[in-house]
């Protein structure tokens, strides 16, 4: 019992993306989320390094499974300077998607807490994410709740 | 009537934060937003820097009222770069404000105006905000559309 426990942990580990992830299916797995086109490893490697100079300011997290070598879930934290609060900081929770095939397993529920910590850890006095009505209630049950509209306007 | 004219035009004027702007009622402005306590000059100075330091990618905008020398409107945009949508950009508005005796000029909606193409000269494909149901007309006026719903988590 104690091998399988933690064998389920080692397949739900979380750590920071890396530059191999793009060929273990990451894309692909933002591509779930929304409109991802095809990437070429330089334009990936550029917003990758891009990215990491804001070191722990902007983190991108994801689960792969280690039998398949897949990225199963992913979700990203930013963090963002105000002079409000007493020059406070909001943790913006974005672009969070868990694998269709492997969705059940609380993926996103571990993910959307490891990001909120990390947020908590860097000292912002609240976490923020928009989201679709559908989704609202997976986000209550991670101890968020509603508060203001999302507004968008797009680019032609 | 031209004298007039560019006279309210340098009225109107939108201009990146300075340091100076602190003893210009910049801070007096935001707690007309949110709970903003007193700022040291050493911790303005710091969190102005650290922004600073980010150049274009976030950008915090005032008018300052000449005739006063009051700051009498601010916002500001932030940059996220994601991968989603071919490693696209989002603008992110945040914390705008306009002096409650300033209403009705057009401040506001020139401030978002200027960050929406601040955005968008950035290379963004769109450019988000959250704001309360109250202000949901005002943004619509400026051309933005409701599209999701903001989650919140405090920490303690």
């Amino acid at each position: 019992m104690l091998a399988n426990n933690s064998n389920d942990d080692q397949k739900c580990k979380i750590r920071r993306l890396e530059l191999a992830d793009k060929n273990k299916g990451f894309i692909e797995l933002l591509r779930q989320l929304t409109v991802c086109d095809s990437v070429s490893d330089k334009e990936f490697e550029d917003r990758f390094k891009e990215l990491a100079s804001e070191g722990d300011d902007h983190i991108i997290c994801v689960v792969e499974d280690n039998d398949t070598g897949k990225i199963i879930a992913t979700g990203s934290v930013f963090i963002e300077k105000k002079f409000i609060r007493n020059c406070g900081k909001v943790g913006h929770v974005e672009d969070l998607v868990v694998d269709a095939n492997a969705r059940g397993k609380q993926l996103g529920k571990k993910m959307i807490e490891f990001l909120t910590e990390h947020a908590q850890s860097m000292g912002c006095y609240k976490v923020i994410l928009d989201c679709s009505t559908e989704n609202k209630a997976f986000y209550e049950k991670c101890g968020f709740k509603e508060k203001e509209i999302q507004m968008v306007k797009y680019f032609p």
